[in-house]
Formats: C-alpha cells, sequence, structure tokens
C-alpha cells in the first residue's frame, strides 16, 4: 500500500517566536518513506530532534513573521496488521519498561476516574475484546462534532458531552484503555479516509504479540471509524495531544490556512 | 556525603491485583549504592523493570492479602552542584530531544495556562534566575500545609488555593518553570531535612550546563526548601506525580501505616 | 405520618468566627411542627434569618472555642405525593419565575454539559416519565459509597466516577432533570431509612401539578432509594450543596462529632 | 441622566425550541424608563415573568426558524451612588437572608477556593477598602482580551489565565468578594463606555448603608473601569453569568448578528 501526501499551513509570529513543528510521517520499519519535501520559510534557527520513542522528528524554529509549511510525501505501508480482538492482555508485569508510562494519567487523559465506569460497562471482556467493546461503545454513544470541542477539552469532558473531534475520541480510547491496565498512546497521522481532510489521530494499544513468544506490540485502534490501521501514516506519538501537535507554539502565532490531501494507491 | 535511609509500609489487596512500586534509590553516575536491602512480602508475581529515563527501577507485583516493603539503604552522593540563578536558559532548538517532553503539559501541570502570569510576575528575568524568582515567589505565596490536598489536586488548584504539600509545591514549580520554556520534571527521592518524615518530592529543571560546551543539565530544586539538593536521594522521575508514585494499584489497596527515616552522614 | 428527630453535632472555632447552621425542619405547610427544642452553645451573636425561598430558617452565629448544637423535633407530615412518572412537563413558558433559576447550572451542576447525553440516553422520555428514567439509569449505574468523594466533587465527577453519597447523588438527578428542561432543587432533609443514619439529601424537581388546571408543583424523588418521600422532613432548598449545608464556615472549624436519629410513627 | 439604548440581535432555530430573553431594561425605583419599544419576531408562545430579585424581567420564546429582537429604550436614572470604599461591612448575620444566597459559590465562582488568596493578599483591608483593594489588584493583574474566555471559562480559569472580558472580570470579582464574606452578584446591564460597544456584565456588592441605620445596600463596582455606575442600565441580575445571559437556549441555536448602541446625554 502506497500513501501520498500533501499538506501545508502557515501561520504569523508578531513577534520572535520559537515553535516546535511536527508533521513528516516518521521514518520506522512499517513505513518506507519513497520520497519527501519539506518546504520551510527561512528562520533564525531550524533544528530537526528526535520525537518521542524515537517515532518521527520534530523541528525547532525561531522565527518572525510570516511562516509557511509545505510538505509532500509517498509512503509505502508494510504494517503487520492483527485482529485486535483475538489479542490478549499483557500482564503488567511482563510489560517492557517503555510501555508502562502509558499506563498513567496524562494531561487530557486523566484515566484512574474511569475505573468503576470500565468494570462495570465492559464486565467480562479483557485484552483486545475489551478494546473491541470500548470502541463499539464509542461508536454508539458519541457523535462526530466539528466545533463542539477546543485545546482545553479532555477525555472528562468528551465523555460527558459525548461530541467531539478525532483528538477528543482518541483522548477518551485512550483513558478507557489505560483505565483497563492495557497501554496506549496518541498517534498524530496522515489517512485517506478523513473527512472533512485534516490532520488525523488515533490511539495505540499495547498488546500481546500474536506472532512472538512474549513481548507486546502496538496496535492502532481509530474509534472514529475514519482511518484504516493499513492505510494510517504515522507521524508521531505522544501520551495524548499535549505531546504531538503539528503546531506548538512557545508566544504568540496566528494562525493563516491549512490544508491536507492524502490518497492510496 | 553518606545518606542513610530506612523505609517500610504496609497495604492489604482485598483480591489478587497488579501493584507498582518504586521506592529504592537509583543507582546513577551521582548516586553510589553502598549497601540496599528490600524486603517484600512474598508474591504471585514480581519483576524489576527500568524506570522513566533509566533512573531507577519499579517493581511490578502481583499478589493478594496483606503486604509489606522494606527498605535499607546507604548512598554516597557526588552531585555536582550548581548555582541556579547563574545558570542560563537553553535556546529551544538546541535542547536534546529527550528534553523536549519536559516542555508539555502533563496530568497535574498544565504549563500553558499559565503563560500570562509568567510573563508578567517575572519579567526581566530568564533562565536560572526565572527560576530562582519563582521559588522566591512560592516561599512568599504558599504556605506548606498537609491535609488541604489530596491525590487529585493540580497545579491549577495549588496556585489557587495557596496551600499543599511536597507533591504540590513541585507541581507548581513544574507548571511555572515550563510555561517560561524551561523543560522540568517531577522527581521522587528522600532527602533528610523533611519534616515530618516521609517520602519526598521536589522539581529539577533543565538549564545549560556552566561546565561543558552546548548541552544542558538537570538541577534540583525543591521550592519547599526542606530538602537540600546535596542531600537528596532520587528515587525516581516523571512528568509529574501521576509518573512516580512509591505505591500505584490497579485495584483496590487499603493502606497500612508507613515510616521513612532518612540521616546524613 | 409523625417524625421524630434527635440532632446533634460540635465543632471547635479556633478564633472568633462567622457561621451559618441550618438543621431544624421547616416549618411550611406541609410539614406540622408538633414540637421542637434546640439547644446551642452561647455566643457572641446569634440570628436566625429566612432560608431558600422561604422554606426554613438558617442561624447565623458568631462564637469562638467549642459549640454544641444539639436538636429535637417531632414533625407530622401532610405531604401530597403523586405517583411522578406520570406528571407532565410544564412547558418553559408555563413556568413561574421563581422555578426558572432552577433550570440554571449551579457550582456542583453544571447541567447544559448533559444536554447531548440526557437527549440519546433517555430519548422517548419527557416529564416525569423522563425523571423516572433517570432514577432506574441511576440505579443500575451508580454505587453508594462513603468515603469516595469530598465537599468539591461535582456532578460531572460523580457521573464519570459513579460512586459517590447522597449528595453526589443529587446533584446527578439536578444536573440530568435541568438538562432535561426540568426545573431541580436539592433538599436537606430528615428521614428514617437512611443508612448509616445522617443527615440526609434528595432532589426535588418542578412538574405539572395534576390537582390542578395550570401551574406546577415541587415533587421530592431520592435517586438513593433510601428516602421515602411520604417519611421525608426537609429542612431547606437551594440550586445545590452550595446553598443548605447543616454547617458553613468563614473561617476555620474543626469538626467534632455529630449523631443524627429519625424514626416514624 | 439619561442614557438611550439601541440593541438589536438575531438567531436562528432549526426546530422548534424554547428560548429565555432578557435583554430590557428593569423597571426599578433607581431607573425609570422614559420609553421603550420592544420588537420580537412572531413566536408560537411567548411569556414574561419576574427575573431574579425582581429586578427586571425575562422573555420565554417557544419558535422555530430565524427569529430577531430589536430594543430601544430611554432611561433615567437616579442612583444613590457612594464612595465604595468608605462602606462598612455588614456582619453576617446583620445580613437580611435575601443576601446570603449571594455569599455562596455558584457555577462560575467557586469562592470558597480563594479564602486563603484574599486573607493574605488583601490583609488588613475589609469592606468596601477590600473591594476597592481587589478591583486594583484586578487593574494590575488582569488584561481586557476578547476571545481568550468562553461561555466554559470560570473565576477559576481567568485567576490563572489572567485575561477574559467583562463577564469574566466580574466573576473574579464576584469570586474574590464572596471569599471575603461580602455579599456579591452578577448585573448585566447596559453602560455607555463599553468598548467595542456590546452587552456589559459587572458586579454588585453588599455593603453597610451609609445614610441608614443597619440594612446594608447593593453597590455597583465595574473592574473593567468601562462603566460608570452613574451611568449603567441594569438588565437583570444573578449569581453568576450562568443566571442572566441576553439569551439562553434550551436545544440548538445559531447566533446570528448583534448591535448595541448605548448613548448617555
Amino acid at each position: 500500500m502506497t500513501i501520498s501526501i500533501a499538506s501545508r499551513f502557515s501561520f504569523c509570529l508578531p513577534q520572535t517566536t520559537d515553535i516546535l513543528l511536527q508533521f513528516e510521517a516518521a521514518a520506522i520499519p512499517e513505513q518506507r518513506i519513497l520520497s519527501s519535501d519539506t518546504n520551510l520559510t527561512e528562520a533564525e534557527h531550524c533544528a530537526w530532534v528526535p520525537a518521542q520513542d524515537d517515532i518521527g522528528e520534530r523541528i525547532w524554529i525561531r522565527a518572525q513573521g510570516d511562516f509557511s509549511v509545505s510538505y509532500r510525501a509517498e509512503v509505502e505501508l508494510e504494517r503487520q496488521l492483527a485482529d485486535i480482538s483475538t489479542l490478549r492482555r499483557l500482564e503488567p508485569h511482563d510489560m517492557p519498561g517503555e510501555a508502562v508510562q502509558y499506563l498513567f494519567d496524562s494531561r487530557y487523559c486523566a484515566a484512574d476516574r474511569f475505573q468503576t465506569f470500565v468494570d462495570e460497562e465492559f464486565a467480562g471482556t479483557d485484552g483486545g475484546e475489551r478494546i473491541a467493546a470500548i470502541s463499539d461503545w464509542m461508536k454508539r454513544k458519541l457523535t462526530y462534532s466539528p466545533g463542539a470541542s477546543g485545546p482545553q477539552t479532555t477525555a472528562l469532558d468528551t465523555f460527558i458531552e459525548r461530541r467531539g473531534i478525532c483528538r477528543d475520541y482518541a483522548h477518551v480510547m485512550i483513558a478507557l484503555a489505560r483505565a483497563s491496565t492495557i497501554p496506549a498512546r496518541y498517534v498524530a497521522c496522515y489517512a485517506p479516509g478523513v473527512d472533512p481532510p485534516d490532520f488525523h489521530a488515533v490511539a495505540e494499544v499495547f498488546l500481546d504479540d500474536p506472532n512472538t513468544d512474549g513481548g507486546g506490540t502496538w496496535q492502532l485502534v481509530d474509534p472514529t471509524g475514519m482511518a484504516d490501521p493499513s492505510e494510517t501514516v504515522k507521524i508521531g506519538v505522544g501520551r495524548d495531544a499535549a505531546d504531538v501537535s503539528f503546531l506548538t507554539s512557545f508566544g504568540i502565532a496566528d494562525f493563516g490556512d491549512k490544508s491536507v490531501v492524502v490518497k492510496a494507491f
């Protein structure tokens, strides 16, 4: 499966400001970057640094005035997919150290508060079956609703208001998975099925690897149902949206326009 | 400087439950473990895994019934200390990839919301001088007040209510440092000056290393003023208290008693 | 139905402090006070003022040191009861001005945020039938759990954590009723079935009066199922628990002991 | 002082919906309505009901489709003004029953959490002097900043983020006044100095009446500094913005345009 990506966005910095960008497809074994082209307005400083869990890179910019980003890439996906509902939960003491942080509460995902809810609503399910049950529940109870949420919206807010966008869906899935003692992280990505076309976000859960003896594996799950894991190009991962944004500004940034086009061949 | 530590605590698990413990002094270059002795009730499962940033270890336990932990250690500290107020802030594009996550919002430290406050209250200061100014401000405005906060208390709550314990002080320092574009993390530790004696928590900020050309260094700062960095034994680090607790239970755990004795020689 | 009440509580005021007490059965048409006896420690000031909606009275005290309250009463109840599930919702434009405030958000009941939830979870029900459906849902989803909540706990917290006490149950009922455009208020009360015996709290909803033409009526509803409306003695009402507490202190008050005994004859 | 008001706004209701409007100058002793003209789109139902504390009226509308409101009035103000900083605080036990509710926490003003802050920041001041000190503090610390807050923003949020609009300023003033045991309420109003011209909101605090023996008086205070109490026309009052909005919709309402012109003669 080959995916072509064309994204662009612009913003204006009234004064010299540090900006963190993360929009490029990550070069990882499951994603071969066939070609890529990144165009940035010239800046005072510009540095690529490894991103979280060594998945993808972040770009530090220090600039002032109008700034535009344009990116094109072709990516070949060779992702091992599994039927999540058949995967077992890893016992906590079998989890590798790196996975443990994804059990903890984060900015937008206060998982501990959902412990009673998941125990009762999804009683009798565990591991991948639990994730499938959460996914089903979310499809029935939540409405995809652009404009109903904002940058401060947490998994708790979305759980109450029952509306949100991809970011909010990912946060609820992550919170409910962690409350079920399943490590879960946030994945910023490109995917062709997203409507309206935009940067996308899904969740990734850590379950027992069906192909190896011991050890776990990260599995993509999109509770919005819009992105097929076989067509999803990862940009980066984090605890939640606080960690992976295409634009994080450490000062005032007036956002301009944005365009994202993703196609599968 | 040699520090002796004796800590013990107990709890009861009504049913078989996964527990994560983190209470041992971390074996890292600045801390030489001269001797140590960990005693745990026998459990169904017990596994040591590396903790965050490879500082110390966490212990996964799966057990039922009464459980007790007892720990003794002697630790020699050879920490390089600096006068924080003289250290420069690292430009974001000069920060190593690993430090960047400590600029982001976490469960208890929603730093972005304090951006206007730090800009105005601490205008004219930067880097280590900013950290010293925050520390001063906290000493004047906050009251150390056991019982006034709880496990859900965030940096925002403490900022409003002006009272808290070591954990809350660390969260406020971390939030205000990150809002100042200075990476900051949470440090669980042992320190002799803590009153009443207990597990302790301080902050660590990432500033320019005065001894090397380029590259940064983590510096301990205790806004409660109780722990001297030269006498502080690190257990582990994390984004905030959600990441480093001496006891994290993935089910019901009824806490028993606790005792911590720390001495400097 | 005659109800006998004996309650007592004590507290200590380290310095001269204003205290607001509300613990006496309200003298209202549906409750005839057969006898009552209030004993208070002597205070610098002591004044009875009418309480909210002219239901019951509050007592302002200004005192220092140990303070104790003891109250005994016999109350005859002649409450008109209705089968709530058969009552119609009043159209908003038919509601009297006094009822409208009980549609609005209050400290612990941010009702507007539940609008999508009630529309979907309780679709097809309205008025009293909606209240009955909410009550059923709460019985299935929430667990009565002393110690799981505190004075800052809101209806949103309880909705997420699925546990709480009478106060939390009342808040959830009030929030979901208001989100259904049904005025709802908080009722502090005495009731014999409460276990463990204590001050109690229930909700009251404003629905069409079955006996009159036009005009509405307040109906008691206890989502915990512990208090029978025919045996419930109202102390006072308010938007939520912020308005009716048996003890509100405008300074430090160290609470002592408390005892409540309520019997029906 | 005569004030002329011309306001208009419109919205669209996709389906038949209940709407509560409150935009007319209140007919109260201190405000004589010389002339007024209200024009509303014809609706299925339309009913005027008394508003909170009998100050002004609310209009219940039940309608569908495009709806527009246009209002013109001339109001003569004869408000007794006092130098707030000279007014004494009323002892709680001297407060009338109706004022007590304005000491309690409300949706956007969780006053109890600011008790330590006001005690330390404004130590040595009381009553009207305390209100003046809060006003000064707010002028120094907060920035009037349209767009930085929204309908969910509370006094706590604004206290942290240090930015907001008239509504947020009023909420902070109300919270800090109540934390100082001074009853405070929210006032929706028209005032000529508001820039950009819009509906306005200020606070009102209950202090000792300088002209009578015993008894208190409500005094307008605008922490934004834009509205002169002698030129402020009250629309209505409430605990906070949850109680007095020019448009409260119990269903979906798509807001159209709005225009407010206020002049003093």
